[in-house]
């Protein structure tokens, strides 16, 4: 397992913000979002609130982790039995903080009202996705949990695979692979794992039911692991026995956009060139029109992060980036087919992280 | 498995909210939070919008959920490749409507300034908590499936136990209850399963490690299944091997608090009080500065739902609604000890939904 970030990396993140945030003149900077304030200080737990100023930081949370809160963050730890909005609030006043910047994205509609109710006299200023912007350019160290991440999904799969019996329920698969990437030391999945055969891979988002994974079928696998906070994504997509030709060139094509996207990346290009070249495959094999979703997503301490691969992303991509490929084709009451890898850009490309085959596999 | 709550349920769920929104004088009321879409459409997919009017009711979602959205709901469904909030906002000024109210604690800050940008004529009224509220209530259908949710969970412990050995690690024990979920049935874990030995029982939210577990020390399990969208969970603090006096006293005081608060409970009792019940026989041991979370919260489509069983929270008890009674006490250093059950509120008093025991167990 990864060791986790030192502490230097936490205060790092913190002075970054602190630069990209000088041109909002903020006396300080609120951060709520779970993933958020742990990027910046290392916290874990479910209520937490993040106060970040030039020449300080202080974590607000309650009394259930008042043991833990301090073992895991480098600054100041304040523990309240009241909301943290109140606490926040205390807090602002004391340092007599007269703008506040907020997480615009984030906080809510109520809690925004809240703010301005207990702060009058504070400015309260809307941050349009600041520590999301940092979070896109991943250090050596993520990339190498998110590394562990992606390699423990692999291996997971491939034992899952190993139990593999026909006629076993979807339902039965997915609980494999999450016994596996557990004992493999998997904090948890990453979302929901999809497992699905015959017509439903047609339903990009596929519920495992208790439908036995019959002969002559598709089955598409769509899993991720959580590895010390860091998410992988996957998506395979298998035959069972013998499929027909109409379903073998959809593979073919799918295989091929996904080739071809993975070709296409390289730091300065957009996210939005990516998802054309993807797109253009589909429609050489005049398939475009079933692949309904974008070509892929960032991803890291959230499953679905900036930047999107999708059509009007004009983000350049960059190296360090971690993004996923995966192109589909749904075609109703035939099937679908979906093939996704996980890759970081580098100066010259990008390198796939995922090391599972991607030849169409008959199980 | 219990079968899908029927689409007149749905319906039925639109009408109070209907009524419940007359006082607000609204056209139509917008719905963005998931399990509130859940709730009030049947639609589980992870992007969705609902509106709904006296006489109308749309469900909007993008092209990922064409297929399912349309077999999921009892309502016109709009499929848009575009974002939610643009085809909103298109929707509303179609049917011309001018008041639309929104939930404010589930809207973020940016949410709102879109809309408002995208529906200049239209007023936007902040509705507090309105799906909650009727989500507090909880349906025959819905008991029906909660029930099965914590017998369901019961069962994957009692699985997960009878493969116990000494010296599993907490990893080995958290992977194998939710495997046994799987297996039963769940859809997944309602959260993240805590399992904690020896003095990490310390930490209310610990996170399961390598440890091994080992003799002479406390075993505390949290574990809840999500089963059919809906929650159960349950905490059960275990021995291994001889427990010392002041151990023992701790487990018979957490115990005796549990049991009060759930003796405590009926129609027309406030939350607080129940909060107060178990916090005074704690207080009886010298121990109620130890127990540093709310005694707590009501459970269904999301773990945590109001009402909060809490110091503060004034709302009065009301047959039908399912919550959770989990006292607690923690010493660092020593180790913690929880006791929870779910249970529904009944004409009478309530009915304990877990059948789990309570005495002390020595693995």
């Amino acid at each position: 397992m990864p060791s986790r970030e030192s502490a230097a990396e936490f205060s790092g993140r913190r002075e970054r913000l602190s630069s990209f945030l000088a041109s909002y003149r903020l006396d300080a900077f609120l951060t709520t979002a779970r993933p958020n304030v742990h990027y910046l200080s290392g916290f874990t737990g479910s209520n937490g609130a993040l106060l970040t100023a030039r020449d300080a930081a202080v974590l607000l949370t309650d009394p259930r982790y008042a043991a833990q809160a301090p073992r895991q963050v480098d600054c100041a730890v304040r523990i309240s039995k009241r909301s943290l909005l109140v606490e926040i609030a205390k807090y602002v006043k004391q340092r007599r903080w007269r703008v506040l910047g907020f997480e615009q994205n984030r906080i809510s509609f109520e809690e925004h009202q809240q703010l301005k109710t207990l702060l009058p006299e504070v400015r309260l200023k809307p941050v349009d996705n600041a520590v999301e912007a940092l979070r896109m350019y991943k250090s050596e160290a993520e990339i190498g949990t998110i590394r562990a991440s992606v390699r423990l999904n692999s291996v997971a799969l491939e034992q899952a695979l190993a139990h593999f019996k026909p006629d076993m329920t979807e339902v039965d698969l997915a609980a494999e692979i999450e016994y596996r990437m557990r004992l493999l030391g998997a904090d948890g999945t990453a979302f929901e794992t999809i497992v699905a055969s015959g017509e439903r891979t047609a339903l990009p988002h596929a519920h495992p039911t208790n439908h036995p994974i019959q002969a002559n079928q598709l089955l598409l696998i769509d899993m991720g692991a959580t590895v010390a906070g860091y998410a992988s994504d996957m998506t395979r997509t298998h035959a069972l026995g013998r499929l027909d030709a109409k379903t073998r060139r959809m593979y073919k094509a799918v295989l091929e956009s996904q080739l071809a996207a993975l070709a296409a990346i390289k730091p300065g290009v957009s996210c939005a060139h990516v998802d054309r070249v993807a797109r253009s495959v589909l429609r050489g094999f005049g398939l475009e029109e079933l692949f309904i979703h974008s070509t892929g997503h960032g991803l890291g301490l959230e499953i679905h992060e900036r930047p999107r691969i999708g059509r009007r992303e004009r983000t350049k991509l960059e190296a360090g980036m971690v993004i996923t490929i995966e192109p589909g084709v749904y075609r109703e009451g035939l099937g679908g087919i979906r093939i996704e890898d996980t890759v970081v850009v580098t100066e010259r490309g990008c390198e796939i992280l995922t090391p599972t085959g991607k030849e169409l596999v008959v199980l």
